[in-house]
Parts: structure tokens; sequence; C-alpha cells
């Protein structure tokens, strides 16, 4: 089959607010191959900066774009996804953008091809099964650490396992603020829930600032410390790594846009969890490599996902096969295009366990009326010439 | 002053090749304060998509487009320049795109400020001279190995004192064709020119492969061997540095989009050369702190540039006034619209050596006749409304 047509549909809320909540909009990715065959993608990105990447006139041999490499591409088996993503990456690394336009690209072949042959996407990646994950409430730190702690209980009480807070003011005011919200957060959850905090790149690469909250994260039996810096700042990484007390307690990944940069990581930030969003780093094809690593390295791969039921699946399918890998990040704050954009939304069962759907594909429904409400139009011209319009 | 105003300008060749050539097309950035003064700068970037980054609506806090963070920001003295810096990256990290678009504000505002004050950007960032720098004449290799010792024989008549040579058919064929090119290149150049091979990024991971060549360089007496790797490939970069008569040989860094990036294959990619492209790191602001970064672990700066005189003497400025790193990248096959963009262009003397104009900002006139035959109109528009229309 070759890809005859993509097309992105770019939902936003009516209003949006200037919160680290990224599910306030999204691109949605519809691939259609020349015999009908068809799948869905999410880029995790700026939608209309990922659909200019699609679109936009070649600079040079290695800055074209996407839409050179992908249609008329071949696809008929997983690895023919793999070579698109390797030729995606020869033809367009000097266009910055092109690995996030490309991640929702390859999790929809993924989608087509799970639907085309009647399997899930872990089948086809290689995983005899999927294991369940412990859910993790993933959420903001509220305003107050008093907020912090109502949060907390909230968890608790809908059954979760776990709970992570992260962004608002932590790490922005003292460190005697940032403790107050590590312990509400402690206290919230009760004795039995897992807790993870992060920072958010909050430090840029102060490892000392970072240090300073390291004895209140293990009273409170923090699970992981995420991101207390930049993504790329794996000097510092690696020498809060090395302070007694935080073996293998730092998260990171989830800026990674490419498989280098989570190996990179991986190899010398000294991390316990590596934390992927299959929406950034390229798709599901660059998300197993990485998986593949971290089980032979033996760190944690985490799922990295804030939006729809849809990201959330293409980010479990990647490390589904992976026991010893067992949390799982679940939103719980998603704005309405998210959380409406399937028919049927992937959620903790009893347990407070996520397991993802056998059913072809990435087992989830579009609800097109969704598409239809929060869809919006945008348009590309160069030179009096559409490269893009629709909504 | 507060910036008032940026504009873009998208300059292309006619008919764009789809050949390793970056300078076929162009995008300009114009900065005008409240006050009247202005400056230029160049993104080394997909004119379009840097572009959208500059325009597109808000996704969420950490993914805002460009314009939020710029228009009416103050803008009195170099260290405001990197304040600037900071908040957008803050503001945006999760825009992919967004490092290369601030890179042509950042260069434009250094600019401006140098106007302003009367000086050379290199005095403003605390040099006390700028130090003439040896010009290689940076061109591709030729598609024949005889084809590439023509190319020398040319190089050594014009004057230069070094020559680099890359991508063409180098690493894509047999070890027996790359030796083959590199002993052509020397013989070309004869014995008294210096030789650069540039593989770009052609060997992906593979050292081993890599390490094929080395002998030939030695005995061709290369000064270094760039980008044998994809540019995040740290370990890759690590093992081949650590491989006997390998020490100090390896130069990367051009798809550096940030310091952090920069950094780390200083201290982890064992790399002799240190090669950051303005247009791309971020600006001038960013490829300071890396200048003064590989001045402190003792590794080679270099300017990578490609396209314009307006952006080669952005890539020169932040490491002028380093008499250690006195290597400089002058291209010798731009196209048309970079080659006209600027009313002089700087050139190498008669020693085949560049020396900086002693004269404000970034020294250079733009040629605005030359925006007036190459410029493309580029229209976005989100739910009915024009975000951008220029040309």
């Amino acid at each position: 089959m070759k890809i005859e047509k993509v097309e992105f549909h770019y939902l936003a809320d009516d209003h949006i607010r200037d919160i680290g909540d990224g599910s306030q909009d999204a691109l949605l990715v519809h691939v259609i191959m020349d015999d009908g065959s068809d799948g869905w993608g999410e880029c995790e990105a700026a939608p209309l900066v990922s659909i200019a990447a699609w679109c936009c006139p070649m600079s040079h041999l290695a800055c074209k774009p996407l839409k050179m490499s992908v249609i008329g591409f071949e696809i008929n088996t997983p690895a023919d996804i793999c070579m698109l993503t390797e030729k995606v990456r020869r033809n367009s690394f000097d266009l910055l953008q092109a690995d996030h336009t490309l991640s929702g690209i390859d999790i929809a072949l993924w989608d087509m091809l799970g639907h085309k042959y009647g399997e899930p996407v872990w089948k086809l990646l290689g995983y005899d099964r999927a294991y369940p994950k412990t859910a993790y409430a993933s959420q903001l730190f509220g305003d107050t650490p008093q907020m912090t702690y109502e949060k907390a209980v909230q968890s608790r009480k809908a059954g979760f396992r776990a709970a992570k807070f992260g962004w608002g003011p932590f790490g922005t005011r003292t460190v005697r603020e940032d403790i107050a919200h590590i312990d509400a957060a402690r206290e919230g959850l009760g004795d039995d829930l897992a807790l993870m905090v992060d920072a958010g790149t909050v430090w840029g690469n102060d490892v000392k600032r970072a240090s300073q909250v390291l004895s209140a994260l293990r009273k409170a039996r923090a699970v992981w410390l995420e991101e207390p810096f930049a993504s790329g700042a794996l000097k510092a990484y690696a020498e809060l790594a090395a302070t007694p007390g935080c073996e293998r307690l730092l998260a990171a990944g989830e800026g990674a846009h490419n498989p280098d940069m989570a190996y990179n990581l991986i190899d010398f930030g000294g991390l316990g969890f590596i934390q992927i969003d299959t929406g950034r780093i390229g798709g599901i094809s660059s998300a197993k490599k990485v998986a593949e690593y971290a089980e032979k390295t033996g760190i944690t791969y985490v799922n990295h996902t804030f939006t729809t039921s849809l990201a959330l699946s293409a980010s479990i399918q990647p490390f589904a096969g992976l026991r010893s890998s067992s949390w799982c990040e679940f939103p719980v704050e998603s704005a309405a295009p998210s959380r409406r954009l399937t028919k049927v939304r992937i959620m903790p069962d009893a347990d407070g366990e996520i397991l993802l759907p056998d059913m072809p594909g990435l087992g989830c429904e579009i609800d097109l009326s969704t598409i239809e409400r929060f869809g919006r139009e945008v348009t590309i011209q160069y030179e009096g010439e559409t490269l893009w319009k629709a909504r």
C-alpha cells in the first residue's frame, strides 16, 4: 500500500489559558492509503507550526517538507514504517519542527497497519502480551499547599494508586514552600499511594537549588523527581544523580525529539526513569527503540502523555510488553477537545491499572463530532499558491 | 527602547535544487524599536516554518508563539538581549522550531544595539579586539575524485590557506571511494593548505564505518573530521574520539539548537572543535556562551555558516576575540539570494584571512533590491484571521 493522503486536524478549545495544560489543543493526523486503509495519530506539538513543516517549500537537500518524503511511500510491514522514519530524518534534519510532525504520522501508520492486520500495535511491535500499568494521576500542583493537599485527597478518593504533582508554583518561590507542597501531597495521598514530583525544568541547570528538596522528597518517599533541569542539561542531571540519596531518583525525557536525546539522558544523565512522549520523539517507531535501550540498560521506561486517549494508547504501546516498567502517566485534568476526542476513553480499572485494549491498531474510535466542534481552519499560502487549507 | 515590530523576509532562489546547499533561500529578520532604531539578523532555518513559530496561536504556557515574548520587550543593554533569550526559551520550550526563529531575532537585536551605541557587536560582547581568522573555503565534494581534485586546485589558486570538502558522494559509497576523494583533495590543495573533511552525519552512529577513513585522514593531515555521526549521537562521538589517532580530530555542533546541546558534545563527545551556527543555536547570545565554555575547556570554537555575509558576520562575532580559535568557515558556492544580500561582501584578504569590519553592529548594509528581487510572499491564516502576510 502507498500513502495517498495525510490530513491534519487542528483542534483547540474556545479559549486557551496561559497554564501548563497541553490538552487545550491537539493536532490529529489521519493517514489514508491508496487501498482505502487508514489510521489516526497525534502530534504533541504546536499545531500550526507542525502543519507548516508538512507543506512548506524545500530549502535544500536536508531541509525538505515532510510531504516530500511521505506521500507515495510504500508501507506493508512494521519495518517499512521504521524506514520511513529514517527517510524523514535524513531529508529534514535541518527542519527543526520535523520530528514533531513526524510523530503523529508515524503513530497513524502503526494504527493503520494494526487495523489492516487485525492486531493491536503492541503485537506488531513484537510483544506477546500487554501488561497492566499502574496509572498515576498526573496533575498540576495547587496554588497553595492546602490546594495541593485537596487535590491529593481527591486522587486517593478517585481510586488511584499513585499521583504526580508538577509545575504550578513549585520551584518558583522558596525552598520552604516547595517542601510544604511535597508534605501536603504526601499527607493528602495517605501512606499507601505512590507520589511523584515534577519540577517542570524550573531550575535550569542549578544543581544546588534542586538538591535542597532532596531530603523532603526522601521523607515523602517520592518515587521520582522529574525534570529538575532543562531537558538537555546532561551534566546537571549527572551531578544531581551522583548526590547521596539521589540514586535512581531522577526522571526525564519528555523533551526528547529523537532517540539519541533519550539515549544521552540514559548514558550520561544518571536517570532512574526515562519518560518518552510518542507525540514528540518521532512516534512509536522511535519510542520503541528507546524502550529497548531502557530494557537493555536497566532503566525504567515511563510514558509521557497529557492529552487524549489516542495519545495515551500510542504512548503505552512501545513498552506494553515490558513487565518491569509498570508506571503509566494518566492525565486527570484534560480540557474538552482532548477529553472528547475518542468515543470511549481509556480509563484505569478498579485496581487503578490501565490495560491497553486488545483491539486492532491503537484501539480508539475517533468521535468525528469532536473534530467538527473543535476543528480550526488553517490556511497557508506561498507566492499566491495555497499550500494548505483545511479545518 | 521597546521592540515595536519584527519583520521577516523570506528570500528564495527561483529554482531550489535538491543539493546540500543551504544558501538557496534565507530568512531575514528586521527588528524595529519604538525609537526607530533597527537591526538585521538571519535564521539558518526553514523560512515558512520559522515564520509560523512567530505568529501561531498559543497552545499552552510553554508553547507560545515568539511574538508573545518579543513584542514590547525592553532592550537597552546586551544583558537585556540575553534576558529575552531566556524568556523565549521558558515560554516556548515545547515549540520545537522556536530556537531557529529566536536566532534571527537575537542577531538583529545585537546589530540594532551596535548601531545604537556605534560599536561593533564583538565590542558589546566584551572583546577588546577582533582577531583575524583564517578562512577555509567551504564546499561540497565533487561527484568524482577528479572533480574534487579540480575544486581543490581552484581553492589553492583563489588564495585560500585552507579548504573543507563535505557531503556529495562522501560516505555513501565504498571506503575506497572516500579515500580517493580525501587523497584527491590533498593532492589538489598541494602540501601547504590545510584540509578539513565534512561527513555530513552520513554514518548515523556507525563507529566502525567512520573509523575506516581515519588512516587516510591522518595521511592527508586533515585538521578535522566533521560530523561523522548524527549531531546527538554522543556515545558514537565518544567512542570514535577514543580511537588511537583520533585525539582532538572530531568536529561537530552545527545542529545544536541550544547551548546545552553544544556543552554535551564538549563534555561527553570528545570533540576537538565545536562548530556553532548563530542562525540556529538561538543567536549571538547563545553562541557567546558556547564560545566561553569552549575557551574554558580548551576546545577550539569554529563558526558554522553557509549563506550570506550577514550570517557570516553574526557567526564570527561570538569568538572574534578568542585568539586560539582561528579557523573560520567561508562559503564559496553561495546561491544568488545569499550572495547578493549585502552591498559589500565580507571576503578574505590577500593572506586568506577574514577580519570583521570595525563598524557598528554587524557591519553589513542590506541591499534592499535583493529583497525586492528574491522576496517571496507568505500568508498564514487561522480561523479567517490573517496571522501573517508579507513578502
